[in-house]
């Protein structure tokens, strides 16, 4: 018989998803994710000049920072601030939020301003950079709405909904949104961001222990298009809240 | 007349706290203090070894951490992690946090383990450090309990009660709490901790523009003395319920 | 009609592919790998310790570090070692050698002992990761034979081959093993790794510009199979010669 | 019976207190301040230029910097240029000394020009930074006496004299300047910065042992205050020599 | 009777040299040169502006980076780029190879631009430095040609050529061109840079073990002339192949 | 005519030299060390434990560090505690006093203990390097004496003095002991490294100009090594007084 997960969850079921907006005050957007125990703040600043590469070109830019707060898991970590370093997970966590949100935004809509997008992890329980992603686009949209509002933007720069989930193999069976346990213990681990339209824009899979076959592919990728309908009309009725 | 504050507040009146103990739920200890808009996570972790200065001494140790969100404030300010260094402010608070709580622990009593208190602000409005002490004590209270209850300690190492408040003269008046507004604008600016008993453990007094008197000095540790009072009474109700 | 590849290269045509042993004599394995242009040199250095989350377990460990030459692309970047730090993407591409030369280590026959990979691209044009790979895993095979000539090793760790390509659609066509000019205008760019025995260690798709569809996927998903068998079985010969 | 003080200093007693101006020929200031067997060497230099959060203010900028060498203290520290940070303690220290002497300066009339202020600890024994205030303010004094005679400036930026003192209880005893041994050894210590007015410009007291109440606070506030109007009219004296 | 060389060398006798010019493609000059076992990539990159010491100043800059490829000696070293600082030896040698191609250049002429050199050792057997010196000399004259032949110079700033070499006395004898072994075991150890007129550009001369007489270094120096002037004629013909 | 140089000095005649032992008190040795207006301190501190490279092995260590005053020199220098850097200058001069001492220390005879000389510019005008090895060998002979004094070493691991200075050619004129404004102007700047015996430890010759002949060095050296022999006869008469 396949794996049990928590609270007899099935296979091809998100954890219960909260997504509370205006969780602080002072960003343009701020969003508290939370997938099942696992919880994210994004905050969405705009500042109004762009990185050296895009100075003068009339663009904008979307870029990502991400953290864990040192005892956001079981055990805890260095905190990367004293440690003066980032380390390569969080600094790829980090590019993958950036360029998932920028998929969905035209930049030269955008002008030449930045929004950035801080992704801290509060607590982890496995899922923190599909939430991450998934919260910041929410954050993201509030700022746009913001810089609309106040009349800095006449037309809206977002093109579309972004979202992202995990899925991965557990002891044979496909599983969506995989909770720290389940992530210890995968053979197969897939992140995949797609837009609303159901294009993607990011997967990344990685065999943990044997390699997965094109039959065992084709599973995840599925469960996990279903997964992000869910979590695009998520994001859909907390913004429209 | 005298300075207008906030929502009336009286000049010797603390903004409205709240403890939420729990607040995550991997640390032995975690704490959401909040100072009116200012919000900081205190979480506690118990390590079971000592930093080499420590070794073999058959005493633990407490020592503390300290970050801010980068949009916490106002403005984003730039991620520590990122830059590869903690800015000297983060210094001077972690450090003065760390001898904070140790003043009112028995190290010996505490055996060879450390408690890392970290304490992240979510939201910043003035007196961020001021509620770290206080927020980190109550997290620090919890991670003993927990010792005690899975027998690893049988006598508790804390003394008693630690709190921290700041006092400030504005536009000539001495208040209690200084919101950012405050803060800005202020003379002066002190941050005073206090054990349950009254005594001192740490002052801080800077004078931003005009140097203060010794008067001034007076009006501002009774302040204060009264502001301590009050946040050692909440703990120990946040700690009961 | 659809893209014209340098030299008139077919859609599905890999670059000529060189593998060259022994480039340099220190290294335990010491391969320069050339895919076109690219030129990688990758050395297995053999060191009789493991890192400390391996100590005392009998495990061995194998681990990769990326490197490029300053001027290995058309305008000079940075020296890493000058700036202090390694950017993210050399941080990616090396965390991803990594795992997939582990995806084909027993590391429990490896015994307490490291495999250093180290990759450093002399020259770069397009595909300089999927080019590492491929070149590490003969320069690790080489290795694995010295052991087991020098009576260090009885059995080999080595579960089998593991190699990697690009994939991409420019213009509308996919296309396998993509050069320079191509990676920097194609929409979708995909990087596979898989085991000789055809199944994935690694799927990392990333669309540049439009998000892409499943059908595109799966195209390339072709595209990197027949890619990937056709360098192992160029690795076989290698490594025969 | 109280603690025995070194040389049969009483309670209330400076340590023999030098000021040697000139002790250097670079620097537009340059002070060797002698606390006893404390020396610290004090130089001011001044900068035409402000900086980032000054720039086009018309306004001026005073800043210290901190360091010992190696081995000014009994066992040999590392050297922090070497190890490639500043310790919390220093930055800590030179925050201090910066925020004391930009107390006596009115930045408006020293216009956009930046007085560097270094202090080197040649030797240590206790009282390291309140003898770099004190000799800082010297150094400060003579680089502005310089500018005003090369007819740079034509009114004095410097509001008053400052100084400082370290104040401690050791053994139940309220002690004046403390001298190494005495500092190790002590339960409260506390530096305090006064302007030549007698008015508080920091006021920084610790219980390293058992919190302090407020009697004896007092008892210190007073003992700071007669030293520090001792070192005021040194620097005096030696500004006429 | 004397030290044995591999291979039956004179101690007179260089290594084997070769210059291959056009090693790889982006760079404007890039050549591997070979001192026997000992190979260094040594590339010129243009860039058409200059450090902040150099602007708007009339004239160009000429600058060098060193580095070693981590297999490329005996046991694997650390990657300066992971371990995130340059050694101290690192720095002295790329200075030394900057300041030596500085003498053969007249900076006025080259206009307000910069030539990198960057000299990367594939693999290391002894003369390091000194080879990376007489091949990047050569990479220089290559990319100043091409400067030429774009019309961007009229006239070119070399001067002349310069060429180095390494000497040292290994048990008693005076040996030229030091291989690995021999290094390790000299008692002195000298790098002559010259001219091609036969000029000094450096002399660096080490005692490793005993103090070296005015009559060694007189025999040292006389070999080193010879060396270098055999050099230059190979760096001469290497450019007119 | 020749240059002319301040005060007169002869080509050939050193600034005047003084020679303070015992300059601070926490030191094993500690040596003020001044080449006319160039001040350095050397100290040279014992501890009782060798570097990883040498544990085990029976031997000791002799090891410098060497620093600049922010404002030893004519215009301020940056920190380097503060940059968070070394410079590539200061790792160079450091290694030059380390090894220069090096050279007259029997390691075996020292027994496993490392002796840290450590190097301070007080004021710069030139020779700082040479001035600081000078210096340094007092610092070291007073630290082996304390040593045998105590009982810790029954013989000196020292074999003899060791000295150092710098001579140049000014305007066609070379001269001996170069201060800052004859550096600055100087075509040829050697630093030269002897034995009380009259062998050479270092010679390091830098054309800054033009090339320089054989004779030239020939003058130079000729300079140098009777500019040593004063300075050690200076090192005999300061260690007897």
């Amino acid at each position: 018989m396949a794996f049990q997960r928590t609270g007899g969850r099935a296979a091809d079921q998100l954890r219960p998803v909260r997504i509370t907006r205006g969780f602080t005050i002072h960003a343009e957007g701020s969003v508290l994710i939370e997938f099942g125990q696992t919880r994210v703040l994004c905050t969405a600043s705009v500042e109004e000049k762009v990185p050296p590469h895009k100075r003068g070109s009339g663009e904008g830019w979307v870029t990502a920072e991400y953290g864990m707060l040192p005892r956001a898991t079981h055990t805890r970590g260095d905190r990367e601030a004293a440690r003066g370093k980032q380390s390569g997970r969080t600094q790829e966590i980090q590019r993958l939020i950036g360029r998932s949100l920028r998929a969905v935004f035209d930049l030269k809509k955008l002008g030449e301003r930045t929004i950035h997008l801080d992704c801290d992890v509060l607590q982890a329980d496995g899922g923190t950079r599909t939430a991450a992603i998934t919260g910041a686009f929410v954050a993201a949209q509030d700022a746009v709405t913001k810089l609309m509002t106040t009349g800095k933007l006449a037309h809206s720069p977002i093109t579309g909904p972004v979202a992202a989930i995990s899925v991965g193999i557990v002891e044979g069976t496909p599983l969506l949104d995989l909770e720290y346990v389940e992530d210890v213990d995968c053979d197969t681990d897939m992140n995949v961001v797609m837009t609303g339209a159901g294009h993607y824009v990011e997967v990344q899979g990685t065999a943990e222990g044997v390699a997965f076959t094109r039959a065992e592919m084709d599973q995840l990728l599925r469960l996990a298009e279903q997964g992000i309908a869910e979590l695009v009309s998520m994001q859909s009725k907390a913004l429209a809240a």
